[in-house]
């Protein structure tokens, strides 16, 4: 189906080797990366494509349940740690129960957040090292990594505006919003090859064009190598 | 009251310097440790001491509801990672919350279960990397570590022997207890001086004596510095 461009893996230091292709949106709360994942979806599924629609936290029973702890408002105030091992178990359950089966079936998976959100959020955006929390994460994930993120940039007021704060986490300061939003275009410019930044005030059908295309590029090269 | 004692502070690495002393009992299932445990608090408490008896994994509101997940049978068969991390979850909430107040108000803490029992349970008795899991664990612990361990060792089959199997964890196969049994062991045999194992099968009131001569003998010295 869709093999894994040889030049990079979707594993890296691991022992599999998936032979699907692993996408991923990122980006602030607002800036339409459920509308997106699903219009990108409904295009490779429309090519033929299977398609894995996931998102974390919480799309295992698992992680419904750690979710329910870290965006209920009754938690009150979580230790910084406790968050970021929480949402840490909540990818680990994501990543070895659907993301790698999808992959290892040659599946293409398109995940709404994954490692970089957890950087972004609790790392960036919270009191702790950005690095430990990466360090964590890759292996609570077994560092396997998309070979395509998508960034839907947004100023934070933008997407906050669209509606009132939901949970803790979108409850936080403009400040907060603000390094998680330049964290991840800080990873989106160390490694051009696996990330496309866009600029998620575009028409949505522009956007799910631009991504589009840079997928079917992506699935192109992988066909010829 | 009970400072640390000066060649081990409380905390290694980190911000604080707690004054309390940090005592932890750990084991196999049925070893005695609630119940040794409880009498050292029960000695320390009679000598005048402010003494803050807890456990893990569960004894903070978070650590409840991570409990119920992973102990839970009707989970199900949770991925190797999800179980440390969430474990890990529950460390960082219990030492955050619980264990460095206390001790940072100058109290001794004596846990039942620590960072040793995730290096146990979760990396030797799992396929996971012993490293990778105490890595997770001393960062989730902002790397606190006791004064004084105390290992209550015995025979898995002696301990499984006290009752049925009333969990997932106690569900495990007789090799994965001698892994973990070995792996306690092999940590005490590492640091003598942070370490003090005795044979669980002895009568109860010999263990305690035995226990409190040791802590009251780390009290002294901490009381010298």
């Amino acid at each position: 189906m869709s093999p894994a461009p040889a030049d990079h893996p979707a594993v890296t230091g691991g022992v599999h080797s998936p032979r699907g292709v692993f996408l991923c949106f990122e980006g602030g709360d607002g800036s339409g990366k459920s509308t997106q994942s699903r219009a990108l979806r409904d295009r490779l599924e429309a090519a033929g494509h299977t398609v894995l629609l996931t998102f974390e936290p919480g799309d295992t029973v698992v992680g419904q349940r750690v979710r329910q702890i870290v965006l209920d408002p009754a938690t009150g105030e979580l230790a910084h740690r406790t968050e970021a091992l929480l949402y840490a178990a909540d990818k680990a359950e994501h990543v070895e129960r659907l993301v790698r089966p999808a992959l290892e079936r040659g599946e293409i998976v398109i995940t709404d957040r994954y490692v970089d959100s957890a950087i972004a959020y609790q790392g960036a955006g919270r009191a702790l090292s950005a690095e430990d929390v990466e360090r964590v994460n890759r292996w609570a994930t077994a560092d396997l990594r998309p070979h395509l993120t998508v960034v839907l940039d947004l100023e934070p007021e933008h997407g906050l505006g669209r509606f009132e704060a939901r949970d803790r986490i979108e409850g936080e300061s403009p400040a907060f919003h603000q390094r998680v939003r330049e964290a991840f275009l800080g990873m989106a410019a160390a490694d051009p090859e696996h990330y496309l930044v866009l600029d998620a005030r575009a028409p949505a059908e522009e956007i799910t064009a631009l991504v589009a295309a840079r997928v079917e590029s992506l699935l192109d090269g992988s066909a010829r190598a």
